[in-house]
C-alpha cells in the first residue's frame, strides 16, 4: 500500500490540474464579459465547452476516484482529511451525473439564457415558457442523479452545502414578520430621504475615480486584482493573486456603480484571501454562496451605507464631484442612500425589501421543481405572491417573473443565498463589533484595518476547511437566524426614520 | 476498416480540441501583457504549464496517430490530404520530443526571459552567459530528436518550413552587397530628412484615435478584433472572430505607435482572413513566419510609408493633432518616415538598415549552434560583425547582443525570417501592382479595397494549404528574392535622396 504523504501527492497533483483548469475557464469568462469583440463568442463557446469537458474528465477519472478510496482508507486529520472530504465531495457530485446528462444541462443553459434574453426584450412569456419547462424537468432528473433528498433540497445544497428548504424557510419566518412591521413604520413616519439627491449626475470618471479610491482603502488589492466595466457586475477570481471585479456607469445615478463596487469589491476581498498555500485545491475555495454574499454585503451595507464610513467619505466624494453634493450634508445623503420603497425589480430594490424578492423567487421555485406550479401558471402565481408579500404587482413580465436570469439558467435553489448571506452578514458584523469595539470609530476615520484583518482571519483564510454552519458558528457563537438583522434594521431604520 | 468519411471526422474532432486548447493558451497569453495585475504571473504560468501539458499529450495520443497513419492508407485528395499532412506534420514534431525535453526546454524558456530581461537592465553579459549555453545546448538537443538534417536548419524549418540557411544566405547575398551601395548612395546624397519633426509632441488620444482611423480603412475589422495597450507590440488570435493587436505610446515618438499598429494591424488582418471553417484544424492556420511578416510589412511599409497613402492620410493626421504640422507639407512629412541612418537598435531600424540587423543575428545564431562560437566571445564577434556589415559598434552588450529576447527564450532560426517576410511583402506588393494596375490611386483616394481583396484572395484565405513556398509562387509567380525589394528600395530612396 503507498505511503499516504506520497498519494496525498498524487492527490494534489491531480486537483491541481482541475483547478488550473478551472482558472482557465474563469479568465475565458471574464474576457467574454469584458473585452472579447463580438465576433469571438462562437468560438469561446467551443473553448470553454472543451475546457470543461476535459475537467470533468480529470474529475471522474478512475484513478482519481481510486486515490480518494485509497486515502479515505487512512486515519487522516486536519487539512488533510478536509483536502479528501472536499475532493470526494466534488467527485461524487461529477461522476454522479452521467455524460449526456451533463451536455445536455450544458446545452439547456447556453440555450436558456439566449432565448431569455430574447423573450425578456419582447415581453415575451409564452416564448420562453418551453425554454423553462425544460431547464425544471432536467434539474429534476439531475436532483435524482446527485442524490435520493427532497430535489430542490438537493439543487439547493449545490449552492448552500448543508442547508435546505426546511432550514431557509425556518430562517426567514421571522424576517418576513418582522419587515412587514417595518415597512408599516416606514410608511407611517412624517420623515422622507430626499431621492433626488441619487439623480444628480456625476460624471462617470469621477465615479470610478472615487470607487476605486474607496475599495483600495477597504483592502482590495489592485496589484491582486483589476476593476473593469461590463453589463452585469461580477466578481472572479482568476487566480490566487489575480482577482477582478467589474461593474457599470450611469452618469445619472452614481448610487449603482458606488454600491455595485462596494458590492463586488466584498466577494473579490474575499477570494483574495482564501488560503495562498491551497489556490490550486477545493480547500482554498470559498465555502458557500451565502457566505461569499455575507462578505459583499458586508462592504456595501455595514461599512458603505453606514454613517460612520460616511463621515469620512463624504468629504471625499464631494472632493472627486465638486459642485455637485455642496448643499447637502451626510445626514441628508445618508437617508437618501438608504431609502425604503417597495419595488418591482430585485437588484434594484433597498436593503429591507430586497429580502421579499428573493421569498417570491423561493416560494415559487420550490413548487416548480416539487410540480405543484406549472409553469404556464408562473405569472399569474408571480403576481399573487407579490401581493401577500407586499411588492407592487408587475405591469407585464419582464418587470415580473422574467426580469432574472436564474431559472433560464438551470439554477433552482440559488436566490436564497443571497438573503441568508445578508442576514450572515450582520451576524459577522455583531460579532465583529464585540472583538473590536471602537469600530466605528475606525470607519470614522477612514480605518479599515480592524474589519478587514477580523474578516480575513474568521472567514477568508479558513478557506473551505469548515462546513459553512461551523464557520458561521465558530466565527459568530450562533448559528445562522435573523435575529442579528433584525436588530440591525430596526436600530438603523428606527433612527433614520424616526420610530426607534 | 473504417469509412475514410468517419475518420475524417474523428481526427477532425481531436484536432479540435487541440485548437481549442491552444485559443486559450492565446487567450492566457493576451491577457498576460494587457491586462493581469502583477500578482498573477506564478498561477498564470501554471495555469499555461497545464494547458500546454494537455495540449501536448493530445497531440501525441497513439489514437491520434493511428488515426493519421490508417488515413495515410487512403488515397486522399484536395484539403483531406493537406489536413492529413499538415497534422502529421505537427503530430511527428511533437512525437519526437522526449517529455523531458520538452519540460527542460519550457523551464529554460521561462527561466532564460527572465535572467535575460535582468541581465540585460544592468547590462551584465556574464549573467546572462551561463543561461544562453544551456539554451544552444537544449535546441541542439532538440534538433537532433526532431531530425537528422543539420542543426541550424531544423530550427529554422520550425518557423520556416522548407527552408534552409542555404537558402537563406542564397537570398541574402544580392540584398547585403545593395544594401552597402544604397548606404553609400544615401550619404553621398545632399538632402536630409527633417527627423525633429518625428520628435514633435502628438498626444497619444489623438495617435490612437488616428491609428484605429487608420487600421479600420485598411481592413481589420473591430467587430473581430482589439486593439489594446502593452509593453512589447504583438497581434494574437484568440479565435476565429477574435484577432487582437497590440501597441505602445510615446508621445514624442508619434511615429513608434503609428508604424507599429499598422505592422501589427497587417498580422491581425491575416489572422482574421484565415479561412473560417478551418478555425479548428491545422488547415486555418497561417502558413509560416516569413508569410506571416510579409502581411505586417505591406500595410506597415508598402501601404503605410508610402506617398499615395500619405496623400489621402496626411490632411487626417493633421485634423487629429491640430496645430503639430501646420508647417509641413507632406513631401517633407513623407521623407521624415522613410529617413534612413544605421543604427544600434535592431526594432527601431529604418526599413533598408532593418535588414543588416537581421543579418547580423542570422550569421552569428549559426556560428553558435554548429559550435563554432563560443558563448562567451558573443560581444566581441558582435562588435566585429556589426562593423563587417556598416553598422554602428554597440557600446555596451545592452546595446549589443543583449538587446532582443529572442536567443534567452530558445529561439534560433527566427531572425531570417524577418527579412524573408519583408522581401516578400515587396514581391507580393509587385505582383499585386500587375493584378491592379491603378493600386497606387486607390491607396490616395483612401480606398484600399483592392489591396485588401488581393491580399484575402491569394494569401490569407490559402490558410495551410500550400507549402510557403508553392503560395508565394502562385501568387507571386515566382520563387521568393530579393529582386524585387531591390528594385523597390532603389527607386524609393533614389527619388527621397535624389540619386535616381
Amino acid at each position: 500500500m503507498a505511503d499516504p504523504a506520497t498519494d496525498l501527492a498524487l492527490l494534489r497533483d491531480r486537483l491541481g490540474v482541475i483547478a488550473d483548469l478551472e482558472q482557465a475557464l474563469a479568465l475565458l469568462g471574464w474576457d467574454q464579459h469584458t473585452y472579447m469583440p463580438a465576433g469571438g463568442v462562437e468560438a469561446r463557446g467551443r473553448q470553454a465547452a472543451t475546457l470543461a469537458g476535459l475537467r470533468h474528465e480529470h474529475l471522474v477519472d478512475d484513478r482519481l476516484h481510486d486515490l480518494l478510496g485509497r486515502l479515505e482508507g487512512r486515519d487522516l486529520v486536519g487539512d488533510d482529511a478536509a483536502l479528501v472530504r472536499e475532493a470526494r465531495r466534488e467527485v461524487d457530485r461529477a461522476r454522479r451525473v452521467p455524460a449526456d446528462l451533463v451536455a445536455r444541462l450544458a446545452l439547456q443553459g447556453a440555450r436558456g439564457q439566449a432565448v431569455w434574453a430574447q423573450a425578456r426584450a419582447s415581453n415575451d412569456f409564452a416564448a420562453f415558457a418551453p425554454e423553462l419547462r425544460t431547464a425544471v424537468a432536467l434539474q429534476r432528473e439531475r436532483a435524482a442523479a446527485l442524490g435520493d433528498g427532497d430535489p430542490y433540497d438537493v439543487l439547493h445544497d449545490l449552492y448552500e452545502r448543508g442547508s435546505s428548504a426546511e432550514r431557509v424557510a425556518r430562517v426567514f419566518a421571522p424576517l418576513r414578520t418582522e419587515i412587514r412591521a417595518l415597512l408599516d413604520a416606514v410608511r407611517g413616519s412624517d420623515r422622507a430621504p430626499d431621492l433626488d439627491l441619487l439623480a444628480r449626475p456625476v460624471p462617470e470618471a469621477a465615479q470610478e475615480a472615487f470607487a476605486v479610491e474607496m475599495v483600495r482603502a477597504f483592502g482590495f488589492d489592485f496589484a491582486r486584482g483589476r476593476l473593469d466595466r461590463t453589463v452585469h457586475p461580477f466578481a472572479q477570481r482568476i487566480g490566487p493573486g489575480d482577482v477582478r471585479i467589474t461593474t457599470r456607469y450611469r452618469s445619472d445615478r452614481f448610487a449603482m456603480a458606488l454600491f455595485g463596487t462596494f458590492h463586488e469589491s466584498g466577494h473579490g476581498m474575499y477570494e483574495q484571501n482564501l488560503p495562498a498555500a491551497e489556490a490550486r485545491s477545493p480547500l482554498g475555495d470559498s465555502v458557500s454562496l451565502g457566505v461569499h454574499e455575507s462578505q459583499s454585503r458586508l462592504w456595501e451595507n455595514l461599512v458603505g451605507r453606514g454613517r460612520p464610513f460616511w463621515t469620512w467619505a463624504f468629504p471625499r466624494l464631494r472632493a472627486h464631484a465638486p459642485g455637485v453634493f455642496d448643499d447637502v450634508d451626510v445626514e441628508r445623503f445618508v437617508f437618501a442612500i438608504n431609502a425604503v420603497r417597495p419595488s418591482l425589480i430585485r437588484v434594484e430594490a433597498d436593503e429591507l425589501t430586497y429580502h421579499l424578492h428573493v421569498m417570491l423567487r423561493f416560494e415559487l421555485e420550490q413548487r416548480l421543481i416539487s410540480g405543484a406550479l406549472d409553469v404556464a401558471d408562473l405569472p399569474a402565481a408571480w403576481a399573487e405572491e407579490s401581493a401577500t408579500l407586499g411588492l407592487p404587482t408587475p405591469p407585464d413580465d419582464r418587470e415580473g417573473c422574467l426580469q432574472d436570469v436564474h431559472w433560464s439558467a438551470g439554477m433552482f435553489g440559488y436566490f436564497p443565498t443571497y438573503t441568508l448571506g445578508t442576514l450572515l452578514s450582520v451576524q459577522l458584523w455583531e460579532a465583529l463589533g464585540r472583538a473590536v469595539p471602537d469600530r466605528d470609530a475606525h470607519l470614522a476615520a477612514g480605518e479599515f484595518a480592524p474589519v478587514f484583518d477580523w474578516l480575513v482571519a474568521n472567514v477568508h483564510d479558513q478557506g473551505s476547511r469548515l462546513a459553512p454552519e461551523e464557520l458561521v458558528e465558530r466565527a459568530t457563537g450562533a448559528p445562522l437566524s435573523a435575529d442579528a438583522y433584525l436588530r440591525y434594521a430596526r436600530a438603523k431604520y428606527g433612527a433614520l426614520y424616526g420610530f426607534a
